[in-house]
């Protein structure tokens, strides 16, 4: 009896101690998750697009609440709500992209399967599965093939899948349904109208521009490259009275642009299906924003090195008559690569960089006469003669990248002239005015 | 007359050279289209991989060609066939992944839309579609808004997408549809029995593990930078004797890593789905992959800063002595690399690398030396100092990739063990007496 009791006792601690751990966990997952909804929401276009999708499910379901429509289309109605998720995605750009895809590899698929069917229907009833897979094993191969095209994966990838779907839907479906025409036609409609709610509801309430993101990112990865070099050389050069305060957490900003190439590359893809927000246009130059960001990379690669050297060797002493020109080197360089940002940004040709370079460029001037007459200790001259190097091989790829922004400047330039139908005069003018 | 002749002969040349022109392009798109197929076909699995689709999209349409197939599932059987084109992807990973992605979100989704269906139906026939409409909106709002999640998106977008899919479609043709039940069943299975096909054909015939893939392209990066300090080696620091070749293409195989950042993390995210080719299993320790690659990724900032550097500056001169240092420098730090890569393919710690890194360093301290004792006239130091400074720098990148590599060997070593049931001796022993 007492033992009985007893166990009663343990089963009963046991119980509570698993019930306890069991709550912990769950409490630690609840707030675990609530944080990451709150950390997901703070850019609140997300919680919109959300709103967008929800609302373009609901309209394209209509299809299925009303009975006029219905009866036009029957069951095929659920390929527009398929339609509408599918394609539906986050930028203007994407979703037009997903939606042209779709539909033309749909009517083409559709056709090539109708035309498969009556060849195959040729051969008579007994040879009539033989030609028919035989016919979409080849094709579906085919198209498989294609969709490993360099030039095909970047834009057309989604509609080769589709072409092969509707292709092998159509010409299979052939064999048992007589009413396939009808069905195809049906399935057509409901996909161009599922394609038309989504791309609508994605460009006529509150769009995101996939060319604008392309556009601010760049503007400021080149601006975080600045502040690199303004709170480095505040952090490594300033005069020991200088009081200034470094912000570390935006002096390693610049990090992001070191392994941003693959999705600015499919920025750029996707932006080439946007008509365009009213800045842009169609055949807005993206191929420059990719040349910019790609010297912008270069730059940050020797930031990269700056940073960690002399993070690494930070017991370095370095004369005060060096570190006056080496922070007036960094004022410049970063000056010129916010220049260079404001050009990107208002898409002219960057007026002012070019007098920050030579600045900096006199600067590295000065530094060389000084490491030509100056006497050294021993090994004292490797961590300056090491910074000019790296300095004035940053500042070339700061040249390169001002070079590729004065493309930019040039090419947007006469696009707006050709769209305005008249030269615009250089912007040059409107920045050293400003 | 004469005019009309006149006028005949102008038509005939301008069809004629019309005809050319099209004709010259023509035949030029076709080369251009033929060269393309060549280059893409150069890797035969993607022509494997092609005739794999297509042996199973045509193995699921014999759900259509065979009668008591077809009867069992009806039109249902078509889902099959879009299965398997859905989730045939080119590696093992991304087709489990998708696979079951697939499975479990149509399970879930078509649950989750019975339910709406008979709660909504409490509510009687008029309100049915408001209830209906509202349920799905919200539903599918939230799901959108979870696909933003890291964590969902990196594994779980595609299941969620699905999920969003099904739950509307049942959800929705339930208002009209009293089969509803039977359909959703049907699909379920057909989907079950597609992913089955792909996953089958995916993993039996020629199977592309994408893990293998990850593995190997980490072991070419690593030999990559171990082959460019070999080469920059040779070409600017060889004796004037030397009369190696200096293969200009290979040395420059190294700019692949500085931008592979994002398809390696997606290639370990899809590498996670695998049950792993006999070398490596699940619950393998990809996420030191990435480490490791990311410190390779450090010494491909520098590799790439020196690279410019000395291409910039190729006029300058470095003294004999210094150049029997760096070369020495570079040869021992390629071969520390060798081993690094060596010792990634087997996945044990690198043995001998620490040796060549002790090398290396003391040719480090023979530079200093050198420099501390030099007499240099004006800014004759500055090239050498400032290679001496970054070839420190990359020392301890390569340093950190051994760590990382040895970190590897260790978790890969006490897998094995788990998965043996016993410990294996440290690969290390095997390494110095090969």
């Amino acid at each position: 009896m007492v033992a009985e009791g007893y166990e009663g006792v343990l089963v009963y601690f046991g119980c509570a101690g698993w019930l306890k751990r069991v709550y912990k966990k769950v409490e630690h997952e609840m707030i675990e998750m609530v944080k990451m909804t709150k950390s997901v929401g703070r850019d609140p276009r997300r919680i919109i697009h959300s709103i967008k999708v929800a609302s373009a499910i609901t309209l394209a379901s209509f299809f299925y609440y009303f009975k006029p429509l219905y009866d036009s289309f029957g069951a095929s109605a659920i390929w527009a709500i398929i339609t509408v998720i599918v394609v539906f995605e986050f930028s203007v750009g994407a979703t037009i992209g997903k939606g042209l895809n779709r539909m033309i590899a749909t009517i083409l698929g559709g056709a090539l399967g109708f035309g498969t069917h009556y060849l195959a229907n040729l051969c008579g009833d007994k040879g009539l599965p033989l030609i028919l897979g035989a016919l979409v094993f080849v094709v579906a191969a085919i198209a498989t093939f294609m969709r490993f095209f360099p030039s095909m994966k970047a834009r057309y990838d989604y509609g080769l899948l589709i072409f092969i779907l509707t292709f092998s839907m159509v010409a299979v479906s052939s064999y048992r349904d007589d009413e396939v025409l009808k069905l195809a036609s049906d399935r057509f409609l409901t996909i161009v109208i599922g394609s038309f709610i989504a791309v609508s509801i994605c460009i006529f309430v509150c769009p995101i521009w996939i060319g604008n993101d392309l556009h601010d990112q760049l503007v400021n990865n080149v601006e975080n490259l600045a502040t690199f070099l303004q709170e480095f050389g505040a952090q490594y050069f300033r005069s020991s009275q200088g009081v200034e305060q470094v912000n570390k957490a935006s002096m390693h900003k610049y990090k992001t642009i070191l392994t941003s190439k693959q999705s600015e590359e499919s920025m750029a893809n996707l932006a080439r299906w946007e008509p365009g927000p009213r800045k842009f246009g169609f055949r807005h130059p993206w191929k420059q924003y990719l040349n910019i960001s790609s010297s912008a990379r270069e730059c940050a690669y020797r930031v990269r090195v700056l940073d960690v050297y002399l993070k690494n060797n930070d017991q370095i002493q370095i004369e005060s008559q060096f570190k006056e020109e080496f922070l007036r080197m960094c004022k410049e360089s970063a000056k010129a690569l916010k220049e260079v940002a404001m050009a990107i940004k208002k898409m002219a040709p960057p007026a002012l960089a070019s007098a920050h370079i030579e600045r900096a460029k006199a600067t590295t001037e000065n530094l060389s006469s000084l490491l030509a007459n100056h006497r050294f200790e021993g090994l004292e001259m490797i961590p300056t003669a090491t910074l000019v190097s790296l300095l004035i091989d940053l500042l070339c790829c700061i040249e390169k990248v001002a070079d590729c922004t004065r493309e930019l400047g040039c090419v947007a330039n006469l696009r707006r002239g050709e769209s305005l139908g008249a030269v615009v005069p250089a912007a040059d003018q409107d920045l050293i005015n400003v």
